[in-house]
């Protein structure tokens, strides 16, 4: 952001889109949010069979690796797109100008491909068929809850890290996503694009189609409440590099 | 801290209070201590649930939350209150006079408040009653013995860190409680707001209400000891940014 | 790389051999590769034998040593010799003209015979014999695919890290073989020299020495499939230390 | 040790000792390897408890709080004292000159002292004997061999990690303990104050005392071997802060 000219008053962000080509971010927010559905589906599956029937063990088994490769993505492609990889996040920043809602338009659509995709190269490597609709029911107020929990921890932990100290947003996201597989009662989806990939995969990590409006529901909820109260806590418009 | 003038010879921490507004920082106390709690007791219950009997499991399913969650927090919310979390802790640095006795009780009493609405959430995202008194004794020699220890480490790393190097803070943090919660008996409280909420859900992580006040007073000659070695050891007035 | 002249018009990676002997960096290849391997293979004995017939856990057992003990060579090592410890990886620095091809083809053959070394150490260490080809199968396309992605998956990262920030690489290839140990059928070898020193012993790890060809075929698939795409989104010549 | 004047053409860690208070720094590493030895010993008395007889699950539950305890001890005490805590480390910088022979050996003894307090304290924590000598025996070649890796890994790696980075220290002693743990059969003790306190807990964590001084000697070799190789590839004289 710093070496951006303003231009024209428009917010930083948004000005900061005529320079920056768009193909290499929407290949960023592609191919990211595919690999992170390949290891969060494909961990899921590994975990689920090696487990033995201790679904705590598989729990640990798809947990640490969704982590560690959102660590992983948000380093590498952060500097590129922003490393969204997330519609309700996206619809944060388009709300707070930090993206132009057209960008972000075109990021939502990416992400939602590359998570399908992702839920694809899952099923073949483990040899299942490449789209299946997943039979596993997440409903009830609990989950329903849990899905609004888990995004407003994600977001807010995002804009108070970009506030805090950027350089820790990576870790601070693989961390909360770490921590809110286990402290909430649905496993902590948070992210719309994984919610509509993880319904195409029948095993440990999917989610019945049925259910998916609902947790779409509930992340934009949950993305929202944190953009309000994080507005009132840091008192302060975060800038993120897009 | 750095940009505060010094006022009227007072300690830089309580000089500083005069210009940095309270809500803010009573929130970020109130919501940090409330997903801290929920964490803690939600990945509890999750744990116990899926572990099928192996209670090491369990214990591992609720030490890697907790431990991520702690960077997290004090990562996001550090530079808008300190993230003390933690009356013990918010007593030794108004002892230091980094902090005012005045905002130290209040930051204890969102503390409480704080923790004790997080084992509420927790409890609701699990179907459970909603505040229910545990059943679980943790007393006798060997948990007051180990609540000072779990207390004493943790306020000596926080002190250290200040003093070594700032921004590791959040990890020294995270990780002396990731150790603690396995090599004492008591798993680690070291925090009275956390002990008065966990005394909420009688669930994995819960402790019979007529434990918590031994466990406070444990926790409190935790802290103070660690106090007075530290300033032995590091010989020198650690300063944190409030 | 900042203080070193550039000589000649060389690639700058080429231009800086001059002036490096070459034996520490050949030791620091050998050594690291050496070491590598004989955490890869012995934490695999060690895991099998004390988990009691649980897969998931044994991987857990295979998995975290591997993690830390890539953080830890290529923080040491990088600085030395730029800590590639694998074959197609160095073949994309070749190919980036970042290395000279008689280096590469050097440290190749240091990165193989500390594979085998690493294995053998392994080996002696747990009281088995010294070589002794795997009979462990790992065929077929759901196979050959993984080894795609994981290869993938790494160099890209490995190539992101250094545009993004090259302080974070030796995290960034400790978690993204963390991630795809779990989220890849074939827990992700990612790495020549790694695969033919995996024949070597008829452990967890090891793998049919006639599968080490697909598996390398693979490999370089991958490698090369990331370095087009990296430009593509990238869109940069990133460089690292050699 | 930028802030020392070089004295007199001493090295320059024995020409800081002259204004450098010893008590503090005996302080350190007495407390440092208490923690040290109370959380090895305590978390293993724990894990054994828990695991319902997998050991490979009692194992990750004494390496994760090992690993974890060790960034925190050498983060808070490295400015004091270095954080050495560990003899066969304090021979090496005393070879090196980077501490004298004198202070060296008070800092031996004050980790002698400090990991026998540990496993006394991790045994009251869990009402156990104090002191009790341990009945499990660790011997022959492969255990031999197996110490001598362990240390050299801890020790090339500390070496490797001041030269390259000396911020990175903390986490590459956590991570290589943490892989070692797994790839040496001797769950890699590394340290002859820690193989001493160990031997009197007769719990998960200990070693019968009679294996102590083949131990001892196997370290020795290990840190030696690794002080020779270190010089051959770091080719550099690495400074510590003391």
């Amino acid at each position: 952001m710093n070496d951006v000219a303003r231009v024209d008053g428009l917010a930083p962000g948004v000005a900061a889109e005529r320079i920056k080509p768009i193909l290499p971010m929407l290949g960023a927010e592609l191919l990211g949010t595919l690999i992170l559905v390949a290891t969060v589906v494909g961990s899921g599956i590994m975990a689920e069979r090696l487990a033995g029937g201790n679904v705590a063990i598989a729990l640990l088994g798809n947990t640490i690796p969704t982590g560690a490769i959102l660590y992983v993505l948000i380093t590498i492609f952060g500097p590129v797109s922003g490393a969204y990889f997330n519609p309700a996040v996206t619809l944060v920043f388009a709300l707070r100008r930090e993206i132009s809602w057209g960008r972000g338009l075109m990021f939502i659509g990416a992400q939602i491909i590359g998570g399908v995709l992702g839920t694809i190269l899952a099923n073949f490597m483990f040899d299942l068929p490449l789209i299946e609709a997943s039979t596993k029911l997440r409903e009830g107020s609990s989950q329903f809850a849990s899905e609004i929990v888990a995004t407003f921890c994600l977001v807010i932990s995002i804009l108070g890290a970009l506030r805090a100290n950027s350089r820790a947003v990576a870790m601070v996201v693989a961390l909360v996503i770490t921590a809110a597989y286990w402290f909430t009662a649905s496993t902590s989806f948070a992210n719309p694009a994984v919610a509509i990939a993880r319904s195409l995969s029948n095993t440990f990590a999917g989610v019945a189609p049925g259910n998916v409006p609902a947790f779409i529901a509930a992340e934009l909820i949950g993305a929202l409440a944190a953009l309000v109260i994080a507005e009132r806590i840091f008192g302060w418009t975060a800038s993120r590099s897009t």
